[in-house]
């Protein structure tokens, strides 16, 4: 997949399109609360398929409910990119939308 | 956790609060479709973590992004007990709330 | 990835080197039995994230400790395929290597 | 579960038998390196079905194959106690045995 750095402007066009998420350190970051540790570990392997199928992996902390995130792309030398992007969105729809049809 | 077999009219009671559960060859079951294999899979951890808590393990097939789930109590005979209705309620939140919180 | 049916010679080498699968029914088949629940769903959280990276998705029914797989390739006509073959290599290797590097 | 502070001579006699884990800044801690993300992910999931069950859980950090693990008991004063070597002891079981029966 192509992978290439924001410009400044494309970022913040990013950011107002992605719910919790902002700029730290230098890192894509939100932090996630779930209802309960099993939520929050199967947020985590849900995340993870789609994560390694792009070959874009996130830095995270689990404690509990709670994972806090922080995307950059190191092979691009630790800038935010379009795959960050991609999978902080991937990360918000997992969360906030029902897996579940029926 | 105490176990016992439910009578059939505390099965049907049950069975009326379990939405797509039925009785199937003695087993209480339900086929859960998910938006993607990722989802099923997330969300069989998260039951998966429950199902080890409680001690009470369910059979189930998957096929991309379905969950085929039977339910039954081995060592009470075979028979369809409260943690079948314990694990199937569970299943059915796990699946249907959202449990993101922010 | 390219896929394609195997002929009679290639599945049985194929088979050769496949500890414990047989074909059953027209599918690659395995049963696999895991010292607990934990290491059973853990090994097909790990199978899970290699099959969706090469889009090919196992049948598989878990019941405790136990993992029971079939493979077939359902777009090429319910054969069995290359990517079958592959996918049990890798369930074998997740399985019986340990991933622990240090 | 009973849950009980390690004095300082427990603590150095489980730490004799924990290969890999230190203390450091208040916390059991231990470095994990797998062969995959698949590795890491399925190792977690297996650690996290044995944690809820003992109602103790970790604070870890995945990074790709690496997963940072840091024990101690909040509702205790945040000190180390028998659980944190229990769920270490587990961890390392769960890292360096294989799993897989057969």
């Amino acid at each position: 997949m192509l992978k290439y750095k924001l410009n400044e402007t494309d970022l913040q066009n990013a950011l107002a399109n992605l719910s919790g998420w902002t700029v730290k350190e230098g890192n894509l970051h939100k932090e996630y609360n779930f209802a309960s540790f099993g939520e929050a570990m199967g947020w985590m392997v849900s995340v993870a398929i789609y994560a390694e199928k792009i070959e874009h992996h996130p830095t995270w902390l689990n404690i509990y409910n709670l994972v806090r995130v922080d995307l950059v792309t190191h092979d691009l030398g630790n800038v935010i990119s379009n795959l960050d992007v991609e999978l902080a969105h991937q990360m918000n729809q997992l969360a906030e939308n029902k897996g579940y049809r029926g």
